[in-house]
This record gives structure tokens, C-alpha cells and sequence, in this order.
């Protein structure tokens, strides 16, 4: 997000630089806190929190930016404690769904790295320990997610009365939990579940998918968490979701896109990833509808096969072209970022504010990687 | 345990049976109001509302009970909401813990039941889907396990003030996730690091082990939270860790003992379930602290296959009983419900609380299943 900085007012990019470098601190400080509790179980079981303050040295920061600027938005106050700890535990909630999705897609990286699964397989071989290593990574990174997500939990109950019992930002942040679980299992069934139901409903399933497993979590959710945490009525928090769910419908698209056409230099994951794992995206679902009786077998045959050779992506990269999946999914994008454009104008919150969530935008939408 | 209640008074019989009714009741409610919210995301999501309800169905409920006399015991009063919620919470974060735990040891049974992943993996099969129907049911179980997770702490939160941030009811179950996490960490790490470790310190880690992974978990945190939640001081809840402590110990030994000997017919589990899944016990830690290098070699090459016969089931359990580690079992057993009895006596608390956590203690520590 970084190149698109020079687009934010000096003291905007300023404001949002110090609350990054919060951001970083608060989740240091509290992973070391933990850090030392765990220690005290066991040293050994010090190497979960290791794991979890490692993924989330990486990414974007993109829920937690959000979260912060709804905050703004609502009338909230710069460089609040509240905001910051919301973003600790969004930044932990990502990363839990992160570890657990790797285990579940069977991913080999993540943000350039071995994924957590992997890491632990390769310090059983390393140790030269007993039994089956990689049945120890995944048992390990597991119980990793598990307790990433509970630390998540503990963040987001440091926030305070505005984050307690009944609160609407505690409304919102069981429903997150929720909906991207409910989201991610329909995902799973989509996998195997998919190729028997009907072509022609397969992009509105892969579009319900990506709403609740991505846009929601990704975007509406985080704004709107810090909008309700700074007070926000409903009238904004309503604005800020017409807002936020095209682009983060947009950003799971361009990330589908990603996932299939991106550079492996710049994802920080191999090459035609999504294939491999057989996610049936709106890419493949628009490829199915129109694709020929023949091209459907093909996909449905090397779709989720782990050992797809590079010859095949290329060839199942061809056909998502030919299909004009592909322009259909850049379209989709366009579409649903002029909506979200179109509603940013409308949002009634500051000029600085709005110049952020434009910035964040772009980057959610235009990014490479 | 409900053979051991006429040793209960009457009225706290009474009190008790009408307690497990509300517990059961505030499950099915707070579950039926999360499968409505699931519906909402897609019907197929509902499946893993119905996975945890059903699983939370059985179970002895003890640890939401020692949490109900740890309130009681701290001056709540009978049939109180918050001690209905925080045993909710309990039970589902039981419940969490289980299914995560049952694709870790690849455990095909639960409560005389499937477990949550085979239960998926059969639907699975019924349904003819495409792909691997292990591995679905390992990603929906997963996903069940993260939701579970979550509705624990929704149930958590919705005690109210008495559980807000700061609170010491909040530490509490702060503390429990925590500390149970990094147990099962270390019982997964003891499996692959324990055969190169030194066999004389095996005792020891075991009992380590045994302390975070469960004793802590299944008595001492469940009691004290209740009592923290009624406003216990913290005089009351040392006194009830150092009865519960124990008694918790021994809980899990027993449970260690019934993984080895225990009657299928009465577990639940098949017989010697905890040989094949290779679980480094304090029986196993004892038997090799006195064995012969020969039955060490013997012990690491079948713990932990799966394809153990009934015939060397057999010998490992005779070579169990043969080095003296079931009568080490059996004695610790005895001297830590010994010492938890003497605690119990010294509590600050009604007879009738005395009478009722005697009752649970007995049905812990003799109990068969």
C-alpha cells in the first residue's frame, strides 16, 4: 500500500504512519506478554507465540487501517488505545483463519514464508524427531491457530467497556467470527460438492462465498467495528457497509485473480495456487458456464490436484482466458469499485478521512500482490 | 455420576438435577439462536451448529458443575443465569477442544459416537462428493472446532459485568484456553520428542502434562471461575485450587488408566485407544522408567501405530502391568484423591457445597467412563 501514500495529505499519511507503528508495538508488547505466560507452562510451548508474532510481522494491515479510520470516521480521536487494540485483535483473528486455511488448502507458503504447518514440519525433521512429521506440523500449527484465535479474543476484550457485553462492536465481532467460518465450510463443500451442482448457479455460489468467507470480514466488518467502537450510529455504520461491501467483494476478486494469475515474486505464493488447491472461485465458476462439455471435464479433473505440472496451469490458464472468465472478473471488479467509489463520496465524515479510505481503496483493489 | 447421588442430601440433589436441566436447556437455546444466524449465511452452514449441539449433548457436565458449587460455594444463589451461562461456556469450550483434539489423535470415536470429523467424512461418502472425504471431514471439523470455539466465548461474554475485561472470572478463562493449548501442545511435542528423551525425567513430563493439558482445565479453573464469578475472594479460590488441583490430577490419571484398560462398552473408546494414538501417559512414563531395554524397543515401535493388533494390545498392557506402572498409577490415584479430601474438608463453604463437590469428586476419580 505503501506506493499509494503520496495520494494521502502529508498529516493523513503521517497520522496513519504512527498508527501502524502503534499497531506493530501494541501486537510486540502483547505477544511478548503472552510470551512469558506460556513460558511459564512450559519453554517449549513458547514456540506457538513464536509462530504467531512471525505471520504477523507480514501483511497488509488493511483490516486493522480500516478499523482505525472508521474509528476516525465516528468522531473517534488519533492515536486512541481503543483502536489500536482493535487492530491487535483483528491482525490476530486474520492470522488464525490464515493458519488454519494453510492446513486446510494444504498450503506450502504464506507471505513468502513457509506456511506455520510447514515451519513445524521442517523443525521435526530438523530435530530429528520421532513419528510422522508432518502429521506433528499440522497438529501443532492447529493448536497455533487455536490459540491465535483466543488471543484475538483477549485483544479485543482489552478494549474495554466499548468492546463488552452488548455492545454493538461486540455484536459485530462474534458475527466476523461467525460468518467466516460459516463462509470458509461453505468454501470446503463448494470444493467437493461443486462439481455435481448445476454450472449455472455456480457464480452466485462462489459470489455468496467470497461475501461471508472474505468481503464481509475483510472490509465491512473492521470499518464498521471501529465506527461502533468510537459510537457511531446506526445511519454511518450503514454507510460505511454500502461502502465497504462491493470493494471488499472486489478485493476477494482481484485476489481470486491473484490466485491464479499472479506473480509468484509478489504473492509470496507459487504459481496458480488456487488450481492447485482447487478453489472454485468466480473465475472458474464464470469458465464453467460457458465452457465447452470437454474443457469442463479438464478442469473439474486437474482442479484441487496437488501435483498439477506447470504445463497444465498454462493450460487451464488458457481456457479461463478463452472463456472470458477472466474479463468477466476484471469487469466484476470495475463495477463494484465505482459502487464503492460512488458511496465513499456519499460517506459524511471528514475530508482527511475519506482521502484515507479512498487510499485503502485503491490498494485493495489495484494491488499486485 | 448418577449412581453416586444418593450420597447427596436430598435438596441438593434437587438442586443439582434442576441446574443440569437449565445447562441443557441454555445450550439448546443458545445453539438454536447461532443455527437461525448460520441459516442466515446458507443453510448447508447450519451442519456445523448441528455437529456441536449434537456432541454437547452427552458428557458428564462436570465441569460446568464444579463451576455451578464453586459459585454456590462463594455465596451465588441457586439457579442463578450467570452460572447457567458460564457452564455453557464451559461445556462448548469442552467441546472445542475435543473435536480439535480428535483429528489431532485421529480419533475415530467420541462419546460412543463417530467423531465430528468421521461424522463429516460418512456424510460425505453418503452424499458421492468428488475429492477426499477424509480430508473434508478433517476441514469441517476443523471449522466446526473454530466455531465451537467462538460460541464459547460468545457464551462467555454474555454472563455480563461479572465476566467483563479486567474482571478475575475473565483471567480465569483467559488463562484456562491458554494453558490448555500449550498442554496439548506439549502431549503432541512429547510424541514425537519423548523416545529420545531421558526416560528417568518421563514421570515428570508427564505429569506436567497431565497438570496444563487437563487437570487444571477439567477442575481447578471451572471451580474458581465460579466462585470468581459470585465474588469470591482470593482466599476462597486458593483454597478451592488446592482441593481441585489434585483432585484433577487424578481425574486424569484415571483417564489415563481407563485409555489403556478401560471397557469399550463404557468409554466409548475402543480398547487401548490411547496405545494406538501413542499417548506418552504417566503409565507409559512409569512403565519405562522400570522395563527392560529390550520392552523400551518393544513400547516405540508400537505406540502410536495405528494398525496395533489386539495381540500386542494385549502384551503392551501386560508389560504395563508387569513393570509395576498401573500399581504406580493406582497409588497416585489414591494419594491425590487422599489429599483432595483433606483440602475438602478444610473449605469455607456450606456443608451442603461440601456434599455436592464431594459427590463430584468421588464420581471423577472412581468413575469407569
Amino acid at each position: 500500500m505503501d506506493q499509494l501514500r503520496p495520494t494521502l495529505a502529508p498529516s493523513t499519511a503521517a497520522e496513519q504512519t504512527a498508527y501502524r507503528q502503534d499497531l506493530t508495538d501494541g501486537l510486540a508488547g502483547f505477544l511478548d506478554s503472552k510470551r512469558v505466560a506460556l513460558h511459564e507452562v512450559a519453554p517449549e510451548a513458547g514456540t506457538l507465540v513464536d509462530a504467531i508474532a512471525d505471520l504477523t510481522q507480514g501483511g497488509k494491515r488493511m483490516r486493522a487501517l480500516l478499523a482505525y479510520w472508521g474509528w476516525r470516521g465516528a468522531g473517534g480521536g488519533a492515536a486512541a488505545e481503543q483502536a489500536v487494540r482493535a487492530g491487535v485483535a483483528l491482525e490476530l483473528f486474520q492470522a488464525a483463519a490464515l493458519i488454519h486455511d494453510d492446513i486446510i488448502d494444504r498450503s506450502d507458503t504464506r507471505r513468502g514464508k513457509p506456511s506455520v504447518h510447514r515451519q513445524f514440519e521442517g523443525l521435526h525433521l530438523r530435530q530429528s524427531w520421532s513419528m510422522d512429521a508432518e502429521r506433528y506440523g499440522v497438529a501443532a500449527a492447529l493448536l497455533t491457530g487455536d490459540l491465535c484465535l483466543s488471543l484475538s479474543e483477549e485483544a479485543f476484550n482489552s478494549v474495554g467497556p466499548e468492546a463488552g457485553s452488548g455492545t454493538e462492536a461486540r455484536r459485530i465481532f462474534d458475527q466476523m467470527r461467525t460468518e467466516v467460518m460459516a463462509g470458509q465450510y461453505l468454501d470446503v463443500l463448494e470444493e467437493v460438492a461443486g462439481p455435481s451442482r448445476p454450472a449455472e448457479t455456480a457464480v452466485d455460489r462462489a459470489l455468496q462465498i467470497l461475501r461471508f468467507k472474505s468481503a464481509k470480514y475483510s472490509t465491512v466488518h473492521p470499518l464498521c467495528l471501529g465506527g461502533a467502537l468510537a459510537g457511531g450510529g446506526p445511519d454511518l455504520l450503514q454507510a460505511y457497509a454500502q461502502f465497504a461491501l462491493p470493494l471488499g467483494e472486489a478485493f476477494q476478486i482481484r485476489d481470486d485473480v491473484l490466485g491464479v494469475f499472479g506473480d509468484p515474486a509478489a504473492t509470496g505464493k507459487p504459481a496458480g495456487d488456487d488450481l492447485r488447491e482447487g478453489k472454485r472461485t468466480v473465475l472458474i465458476a464464470h469458465t464453467l458456464k460457458t465452457c465447452s462439455e470437454a474443457e469442463r471435464r479438464f478442469l473439474d479433473e486437474h482442479l484441487g490436484s496437488s501435483l498439477l505440472a506447470d504445463s497444465t496451469i498454462e493450460e487451464l490458464r488458457a481456457l479461463i482466458v478463452r472463456s472470458g472468465a477472466l474479463a468477466a472478473a476484471e469487469q466484476m471488479i470495475e463495477e463494484l469499485t465505482a459502487a464503492a467509489y460512488q458511496r465513499l463520496d456519499g460517506l459524511p465524515v471528514d475530508p482527511e478521512v475519506g482521502g484515507a479510505l479512498r487510499a485503502l481503496a485503491d490498494a485493495a483493489v489495484r494491488r499486485t500482490s
